[in-house]
């Protein structure tokens, strides 16, 4: 596959590990890359003329070609495997959790994460802590839905363990971190300990 | 194509449109239903229980079966056509972009052109009126990302028009709306031409 493979990345970012997880669950080797994104190392004027221009993690990089955005990695990465349907309707569905995991999930559970975990309560900027209430409701809203859906099924999409789990996987499990109380979504809580229990799963740490 | 399709929209959102300009590209027909979202039309116990329980439009419909997520559905009207790039690198390079449109793009650039255009700056709430600078910069920096990267290129992903300019179409043509100056990105502009000017293409309030 094109290649030595980089990963360009923040170990402890969820967006970075579903990548790392999805090539374990291909056993494709990754050779990773670390960048202190609290000390602006993707802000760099090397990385943004040589990673990505957009300043972020992650970027899988193959050969001299540079793809940014997790969900987008992981859809190359796992282009034509076991790990997106085949069925065309499935295939969509799949998508419809992973950008519904960027645009719904992600800036909640994610963000109240990194901002509680990582950066503390105590260096937020007012902006920052106006927003924890909205993100806590809208992170919960997330949560729930998800713990809904998952009431009458084990994956998200097409009956089978796709990218859409590992997309919604990487957050989710650490969402306490972000002070979300994972018992209150009793489904949802199956869901992580079926995803943990799958052969070729790795943690987040590893 | 699964009998007749239903799209479940508000017809002045970008995400609809979306879907919209991808169905008129593939000439593939669409019976369209209007949901006021200004009057929490996508949020009644019915499009709740029927449509998504996201609640939220857009949603195609095919038959008995719901795609909510605009880039997704989008894919799945697309998939196996023109629109997608048939080389594995650039069908993910596309999502790339459909993935950074919904994270760093929708929300600044359409969100602004939402509450400035639709609800109104007076009847902004304290939190949304304290977001307004940071989602201003935000989507400026989205719009240089654009144009710095239509520099040297005519479309988005694998040097062909896809299903990533339309998704990144939606909410720039109209960002002024959202008080975007256009004209600082001329890369970006001469790409809106473009776009407008392929066979096939259909305005905003078609």
């Amino acid at each position: 596959m094109d290649g030595q493979l980089i990963l360009h990345e923040y170990a402890p970012s969820g967006n970075c590990y579903k990548i790392r997880l999805t090539a374990a669950h291909l056993d494709v080797p990754l050779t990773r890359r670390n960048y202190d994104i609290m000390k602006g190392g993707t802000r760099t004027p090397s990385f943004l003329a040589n990673v990505s221009a957009n300043g972020r993690i992650p970027v899988l990089q193959a050969g001299s070609r540079f793809l940014p955005e997790s969900n987008a990695a992981c859809f190359w990465l796992a282009d034509g495997t076991h790990l997106i349907p085949a069925d065309r309707f499935d295939r969509a569905d799949m998508l419809r959790w992973m950008f519904w995991e960027q645009y719904n999930h992600e800036p909640n559970v994610a963000t109240l994460r990194f901002w509680r975990a990582f950066i503390g309560d105590d260096a937020l900027t007012e902006v920052q802590r106006m927003q924890i209430p909205g993100k806590k409701a809208a992170g919960e809203a997330a949560l729930k839905l998800m713990d809904e859906h998952l009431a009458d099924r084990d994956w998200f999409a097409g009956n089978a363990f796709s990218l859409a789990d590992i997309a919604l996987y990487a957050y989710t499990h650490v969402a306490e971190d972000g002070s979300f109380d994972l018992a209150a979504y009793p489904s949802a809580s199956r869901w992580l300990t079926r995803v943990a229990a799958l052969p070729g799963h790795i943690v987040m740490d590893s």
